[in-house]
């Protein structure tokens, strides 16, 4: 990339390591931001570097914050004895969005993978179980539906049984909106096991 | 966004607002920044900042780059009795990618177009019939084939012709590997009209 000169080239070889930009998007966004105005650049940039800076874990449930709390955690309308447990933050803003969970949220960061060499140590599992010390009615776990999300939903709610707290796990089925034909057989079968009387 | 707390969403929100990355993929972005090590996400940021700054147009050809003259204009194994002239430096980029083309460019910086306002004034045309008063054989026209492109060669061939310097335009027609049953009419009649005999 030396016809673009060293400094280009250094940019979009840096921006095309970001996941899904391959070459081209890379060069495209390098170009982008040669383009506008300087002040504009070094705005992006700092943001990147305060969020990254300042970013830490909530005390409470470990998602990713800029203070000592989430604003989950520290919103008293929500009701806290009800925990919903995820794999990353992203799947607790996924849940966010529905706006219909009305309890708190407890991020693992990671699920139970004996194939990668991640075990129960590995995640936020001991900072769950210190929290269900505390006032909880119900743990929802809501890992994803994947080999690890499974094993890990099973680990949990084996560790949570004794403490007689109430632990479920959201339903695995076919997708809303879903045409049956597209469907993989695994999805199928769980949407068969769990099929409700109406 | 609020449940990411208001960096994260700051960043998001930055990063949603560069071409070709929409709110999933800003939020995947802005989550592979925050996970990565304090001096990587510096690192990526100064890079952005420094392109920024140091970059300028090249004072022969005015392609984007980060010094004086450009590595094309200032490689003495190259034709510089041979002008293409591009658009864009991506443009140059994908001639430069051929790996054939023995001359030196001269980048636009757009192309004429009345529909946007785009005079003649606006784009480096006035740098390219500067450079023509040296030594120079060969102007070669690979504006884009669209209405602006096709529009520029015309007007920029009216103004070198006067000058006996040769010009030429770059071929359109069906690209290769391209299956006929899916071009368009129009590029099917350019591809006839510039027919090669055999």
């Amino acid at each position: 990339m030396d016809y673009y000169g060293s400094q280009i080239g250094k940019l979009i070889e840096e921006l095309s390591r970001l996941p899904g930009i391959g070459p081209k998007s890379a060069q495209r966004l390098a170009f982008h931001l040669i383009n506008l105005p300087e002040e504009q650049v070094d705005h992006l940039a700092n943001t990147m570097m305060n969020a990254r800076h300042n970013v830490r874990y909530c005390k409470t449930c470990y998602t990713l914050t800029d203070q000592e709390e989430c604003p989950v955690c520290r919103d008293m309308q929500r009701d806290h004895k009800t925990i919903m447990v995820v794999e990353t933050t992203r799947d607790l803003a996924a849940y966010e969005k529905t706006g219909k969970f009305e309890g708190v949220y407890h991020v693992l960061h990671g699920a139970i993978s004996p194939m990668l060499g991640i075990g129960p140590g590995d995640i936020k599992l001991k900072e769950l179980m210190e929290r269900l010390q505390g006032d909880v009615d119900e743990v929802i776990i809501a890992t994803n539906s994947s080999l690890e999300g499974e094993t890990t939903a099973m680990y949990i709610s084996k560790l949570i049984k004794p403490t007689g707290i109430k632990v479920s796990r959201i339903a695995s089925g076919v997708p809303v909106g879903g045409d049956l034909e597209y469907i993989d057989e695994v999805t199928l079968l769980r949407a068969l096991e769990g099929r409700t009387q109406l």
